[in-house]
């Protein structure tokens, strides 16, 4: 940590902030310029910045020198952490498709929307029982009832359950139905959560939060992995900008700069991000291009008639079209578009 | 309700679209331009948008006509709705100030401080006993023991006591404690936390998302209005912007705003908006000036010393000369400051 | 146009916004709610809105029913304009590169740094003789020296010149040494300059504000065409968002967004937009996915003696490996990387 | 300077960046950290970053240790700077009312604006000659007529001038006309436009770009002192954030951290701000209890009929009263509201 000093501050000021640092294990280091002191402070274990320090008089900046995320960081663990759930499999070249309605609508609505996005390829299948709305008069989900339709499709199909807990008195209802449990935008930061799927020994898919920073997303991740569950999945859904076209903004350099930073796998849901089906086709080739390792992608039978987030939807044929699309540009990338099993390589 | 479709679609596609709004208990009525056909939809006592409205063939803008938030819009209460919680007084004119530090310490710490703001005017004591930190090896908060002190500091001084809740489990535990019950800027939009406070008959104090609209913040309040707990404290808490000199961005025409939209008080908290001790006295000034009914000020006996948040706490001295400068501008702004009782009137 | 008024004003109000309407080429068709009246006003050639009208008593929303660009728009002119300046060949499924220093420094490094390129595979050179910068102590380009440069570095490679122009008065004089005028980003609104440009009969790259809606973006190009200058090409360049590790935040969404409301080629810098060399090439690649026609990337022969923008800047071997990913990928997407003659085809 | 250096590089690295340091004439400190090496450089008179530097291998992060402004600073003159104008007066404890319409649209309708808003107490009168609008095809100012009208209004009603100039070429006209030459928010970054203004010996009027920093704001105003002008006016006109019920979010922190930071007097424009006349008087109380030394107010006679921003335009007796209640709230802050002479004071 560096700490730097305006020198109009007496030598007695100077004293107290060096002893702040050592009283918090730290060795002081001090370069006298003009009219700044910088002391470099190392040597602590934990690295942390002590509080009180940055309010001390003559504090002027404290910049840290190391990130503040460990066990997510790819300092601690070089090579990609490979997640598999079901017949998902992601990071390390691996790509997987995870598909599906908005919502859980009825048994039949996911039967099709299933049975459709198995045969595109999918290997996961998305659907929400319990929805956070911003309005208390719209639908919220079908919850427990959801979750039966989930285990259903799930023996129909054989794809991958990721579905979307927002309590943590919820947590263990939700995991024994999903295979993924996924932690949505506005839960990014809402930590007692957080801890509750860090407990589990499951796979975790965490959406990046509509403001959050990918500094702030790594250390919401931190949370999951320092309680003991390592196999968390990033995934990117678009940030809130000034621009109105877009439902939100997608951030693909937010992807290549997670992998760069971080083991872990990360996906991207264009669906949510842009909220029009037309853009999710190019923004999916562009995710995959940008080094991403898997999609969430909404496919609704019936767009028209679905009870949420009809206008992002894609009809199965649709889906069917950019499943081709990115069969043929994974081999160009380096990349192995997963259909559940080592025989279907392409 | 407004949908407007273009008319290279044929008549099927519009019958369509009018078939569904019938559906939803809507009358049609249809203005024929150029290049344009503008349904009007009137007459649905509900109001909402039927699912599926927007991805209908020739559909380009579906407009709403009315607000989506009832309980809480000045158009359904016309009057200032006044929140008390003890010797807190909120709206139609009264104003309150709310301080202390942002984490319950010791009980040392925060009975000094205590005393400190009571001396200084505030009727109500900020405290957090449960801290939502973005890591997770921060300081975390006393939990429960932090509860008792907050308890031992309003038998001490009298100071009616506003701490947070993080977990819908933890809602009954905090509201036996807390006079006020705060639902932190990350949890705006944690809707089962909103429900279960909206089963409290106690004051919440419900702050702005870091990139909440004011729509979302008015809808969250709706959520707990909703549930039948009409006693909620809007909080301006500063909102994420690209400017990093300050932590937030102070919005101050959010309260205006909120103000004319809704019968809710409305309180600013300068404090976490700036993060910085200096510009906090000028911006709580602005907002008395600006119409809001109380702040939310961190004041901590030794911010140097402080575990969270110190470089914007206010010295319980700073904390005594903004009092006396919000004592002058009150009456001009036709404000009264509440302390606690009428014989307090300036 | 819709007008939205509220019925609790008289019938006075209504007239007189009726009257300004019709004052406006307008004819005024009703549609009476319960609360709101919608006024759908027709037949209007501009279709603007009437000054004053939004401000009228009774008046809740004033929506237009179009869209405010006329001769950029993709309603106007269905297929895709393809500009060509020099051996640069854009849009209609041609993709170009434009490659080069940020500044022109000196004419051996313009000379290296052009051959470099151009052995890459760029048919571009771009290079800034006028400066904008944020610091008036930092350095402002070479100008004139600068322009004579870049004439000289065509000669010496063949290669089309891309430069900006950041003074109306400038105009001429950079016109006579590009190909391609530039426009920069914070330029993007300096209505004389668009209007300057406008008058001049060869491309136009115009880069997109900072925090420009894709709307602006449009209008800003809108301003060029409508002074007769129909070459435009539009740039993408990152916009401002919270977010601090990169420079600025990519928006593919807008490139797709432009390509489908615009018929205009689009390409993409992603050397700006993330200010990190190692974020160039995956967003690169992810731009030539999203549907882009061509990218302006950095590159300087010594990155680390660069006199401005270094961090950003590849290394001609970087370079050139980024030039042989997107021809792996250019077939895959139907676009064809231009080598500047049918001859080069891959 | 300090430049922080990953220790995994070899003594080579280390030896290039402390090279590249001297050679800029710094002085080298090195302390040896776990992982990382601190450089701390100290002793150049310029203080600027080398080229370059950011990108040498081994150089994690390099952070500036003083301010990039230097003539602005308070740190170079503590006392505030007064700027006067014909009746205008700023800075140092005078509070000045500048107001008038948006665009000259008329003599008469100047005229009666000026008399309007010199009754009601503003000693300058704004209005625009050169109007920057976002459309090609809306009202873009009388230009010179206008330049003639409000020689005019002053000759008429002894108001100070304040009018704004977009091209660099007509700087000399605007200032033969104006008391006080405008830059607006979308030329913030023009520095061709800044350096023309630079040359006058005149008051200048910046206002904020939309999504520009403080410290860039800060240094677009160091251009014009950089070239003789010391008479800078800072604007704060509200930023683009997500926000859309307001045009742009008034950011009244960023004016109490400008007058901290610079001893320019900075003044508020809470009608484009906020966008709703209704929002106008609330932010204009809130500037000045915050700090400002100013207001940029929009009065219309009639604004329904206004050609340009009619919504946020006050009527002159909103705009009395907005003045009758500066005057009860000016004493308690401090401020004296400037009549034009000293027999005014209030």
């Amino acid at each position: 940590m560096i700490v730097v000093m305006d020198l109009k501050v007496g030598s007695e000021e100077i004293k107290a902030v060096e002893s702040l640092l050592m009283e918090h294990g730290y060795q002081c280091h001090a370069i006298h310029g003009k009219e700044r002191l910088v002391l470099g402070a190392v040597g602590s274990k934990k690295g942390d910045i002590p509080p009180g320090l940055e309010t001390m008089p003559g504090v002027v900046k404290v910049v840290r020198v190391m990130q503040p995320f460990k066990l997510v960081s790819r300092e601690v663990k070089v090579e990609d952490t490979i997640v598999t759930a079901g017949k998902i499999k992601l990071g390390g070249g691996y790509f997987s498709v995870i598909a599906g309605p908005c919502a859980v609508e009825s048994m039949e609505q996911l039967s099709v929307s299933a049975r459709a996005v198995r045969d595109g390829g999918a290997v996961g299948l998305r659907g929400g029982a319990f929805k956070p709305r911003t309005s208390p008069y719209d639908f919220q989900g079908l919850e427990d009832v959801g979750l039966q339709y989930l285990t259903q499709a799930r023996k129909e199909t054989g794809l991958a359950i990721v579905t979307e807990v927002v309590n943590p008195s919820d947590v263990g209802r939700v995991a024994d139905t999903a295979d993924v449990v996924q932690i949505g935008a506005r839960n990014m930061q809402n930590f007692p959560l957080l801890r509750e799927v860090g407990q589990l020994r499951k796979p975790v898919l965490l959406k990046r939060g509509l403001s959050a920073t990918v500094e702030e997303w790594l250390m919401a991740a931190e949370y999951i992995l320092s309680e003991g569950n390592y196999q968390v999945i990033l995934c990117e859904r678009g940030i809130r900008t000034f621009e109105t076209y877009t439902r939100n903004t997608l951030d693909l350099s937010a992807v290549a700069l997670a992998k760069r930073l971080s083991h872990l796998p990360v996906v991207v849901d264009p669906s949510h991000a842009t909220g029009h089906w037309h853009l999710v086709k190019p923004l999916a080739l562009a995710a995959i291009a940008v080094g991403a390792d898997g999609l969430l992608i909404e496919v609704h039978p019936e767009p028209a008639r679905a009870l949420c987030d009809g206008p992002q939807s894609l009809t199965p044929q649709h889906f069917t079209e950019l499943m081709t699309d990115l069969d043929m540009l994974a081999p160009v990338l380096g990349k192995k578009i997963w259909r559940g099993d080592e025989g279907s390589d392409n």
